[in-house]
């Protein structure tokens, strides 16, 4: 899949790990429109600033990505290699630096060294290719085990517009936003108000709905660049029909990467969605079913396979949300265990139990309180989340 | 150790599990001033509604308690099952139903059966001794590994009174409050108002200051029980010297017992103390001590030994407490490793991974932006702990 005068590369520059891919580019052949929401986290990461303050102009042509070294918590040393690397990009590429944009992941506070970027740098600009973005998904891991990318191509007006999302993240993944970076890159004509408002609405209804761990990182960055190249009418508040067709595109994008990102969580064997209905308000509903999803005696029942609902409606009690007990329904699937606050037994736990051998099932509470709703994606809690955490950077 | 005029008992009632003690009982030769602190989940078991009802009179001569059920979410079955036990016991004993406190501890939403209580009760009774805490604190245990007693004596005007508390929790363990039981009896003469207060704020300080996983329990309940027998003068407002003693004997007593959990906290192998001062708030340093205390991805850092500050920086950064990056210090124990937000490289790294060696440290998070400061008791987390609660019940 290719995305007009877009491409991307990545190589090997050795920044914590050797013998794999750890620093990428994104380039765009002419200035993109680009709009980014980053980590809620009061700590924020060195890149995350930086961007911030580039992302005042709504344009961009480069972004660079390195994983190993989160330059978080890095002070004004880590904003000067922030800098410096995206001017050393900027001069391999001929382009104004302050089109560089910059994205880092890995290890917070450790020490910067920046001739990994300065060696790598000739041979990442000219690996540059239109199907270069595979080995740049490469490049983001740090827990992950699966490279995360997502496209689509829709029609505006009758032309042909393409997008294509790359992500990672496996662990401190929670709302708010997830320990992530997604980029993607259109090759729509959009204005920049109305790709902003459709990023931001987009992340608050798929990023900001996942949840592994319950952490939220510094270094959060979703990025995403619209070059115009297809060259389809603008996108804009005149426009309301074709808006709409490619916000629901990229939402979509945005949607599987989220999805792709709780599958990966750290050790996850299951997926799960947590849907609380029947709220006053969807805040509510939403904070409701977030609590849930982080309950590590939940999570860890997930993983046992146990219908333990007694731990689903004690994390409800303790979320902050208003409900009478004695009116809340669980069904796991389509299999109902709890009526009026009641279980309902042994057989409808055999059958719960059923339902929690599969890889991904819903676990839905109805409150019958209201009429909001909110839904949260979340995976297990096993053995091999402590393995990983316990050991990673050792 | 004895405290005038109380004994306990426990037998093997077969409720849950066969062979191990699981009913208990504590019992006061006469009316004894009873105050009370319960979960503030929205999900309240049946023993602490009924407690709380029962409370109102602030005095109570005896409580019932079992393991193996919680007799949560059981709706109005739930609450006729509590009086009926309750009622067992008094007809037992031949005194006032209304004086029987119960307390319970296991699966929430179980079917409830009344037989083994029935058949038990006489045994129980009849076992009753000023040597049976011990048992007591034997029979109230679920995943506790081990029995939580402590004890202080202290002398009131030259009059000698005692206190001997008792407690259960491993597990969904929380400030606000920790699943959790514990009961205090002492022989100290106390007026009901002043007993209430110091309860409160003993608890507040206490076991409120504590977690294990985050998850809090629709059972958590502290009762104190005082009556009178060491016929001290009472402890009123116009003795605030004696009801100063009192109190801070009573405040050991709780903070052994919530040490003695947090230690016992499922698949725990380190104690670790995490506080914040220089903060604006107290409440502010509070949370945001609770939010790294309970962190997943700190925990697992305790675990592997991983001096990993930029986890507990950036559990620092989404706790909404106020703060600059900039200006924060964090030691573990007398080894500082962050200075003004940032690292100090490889050495501080090293002596702090030692520090972490030991079974228990403190992290001290300094944010220098005001005076305030706050401390939470927390532990790591362990592969033990996902073994523990994917196969409880099962």
């Amino acid at each position: 899949m290719e995305v007009k005068g877009f491409c991307a590369a990545a190589v090997e520059a050795g920044i914590r790990y050797k013998g794999r891919l750890d620093l990428g580019l994104i380039y765009s052949d002419r200035p993109a429109v680009t709009a980014g929401v980053f980590t809620t986290n009061k700590v924020k990461a060195a890149p995350v600033l930086l961007d911030q303050e580039r992302l005042r102009q709504g344009q961009a042509r480069a972004i660079l990505i390195n994983s190993g070294n989160a330059n978080a918590c890095t002070g004004e040393k880590g904003m000067n290699f922030a800098r410096l690397t995206a001017e050393m990009a900027a001069n391999q590429l001929q382009i104004d630096p302050d089109q560089v944009l910059v994205a880092s992941t890995g290890v917070i506070g450790e020490p910067l060294d920046v001739q990994p970027f300065a060696d790598a740098m000739p041979d990442l600009v000219s690996s540059l290719s239109r199907d270069g973005f595979p080995d740049l998904a490469q490049a983001m891991m740090t827990t992950d085990t699966r490279p995360k990318i997502s496209s689509r191509t829709i029609a505006i007006d009758g032309t042909v517009v393409s997008m294509l999302g790359v992500a990672k993240g496996a662990g401190m993944i929670m709302p708010n936003m997830a320990t992530m970076l997604a980029f993607v890159v259109t090759d729509a004509q959009i204005v920049f108000p109305v790709l902003r408002d459709i990023v931001r609405c987009g992340v608050e209804n798929t990023f900001n709905r996942i949840t592994v761990d319950g952490d939220t990182s510094t270094n959060d960055t979703v990025l995403v660049m619209a070059n115009g190249a297809a060259g389809n009418g603008w996108l804009d508040e005149d426009n309301p029909a074709a808006v709409e067709t490619f916000s629901r595109a990229l939402q979509e994008i945005f949607q599987d990467l989220a999805t792709m990102i709780v599958k990966d969580g750290e050790g996850a064997t299951k997926l799960v969605t947590i849907r609380v209905e029947g709220a006053r308000e969807q805040e509510q509903a939403l904070d409701a079913a977030r609590t849930i999803a982080n309950s590590p005696l939940v999570k860890t029942a997930f993983f046992g396979e146990d219908p333990n609902w007694g731990r689903i409606i004690a994390a409800l009690g303790r979320s902050g949300c208003t409900f009478r007990p004695d009116r809340v329904n669980i069904s796991f699937d389509d299999v109902l265990m709890v009526e009026n606050g009641c279980g309902l037994g042994d057989e409808a736990e055999k059958q719960a139990a059923r339902v929690m051998r599969r890889n991904s099932f819903t676990v839905a509470v109805h409150l019958n309180d209201g009429a909001e709703s909110g839904e949260i994606l979340t995976c297990d809690f096993s053995n091999e989340y402590i393995a990983i955490n316990a050991d990673y950077r050792s």
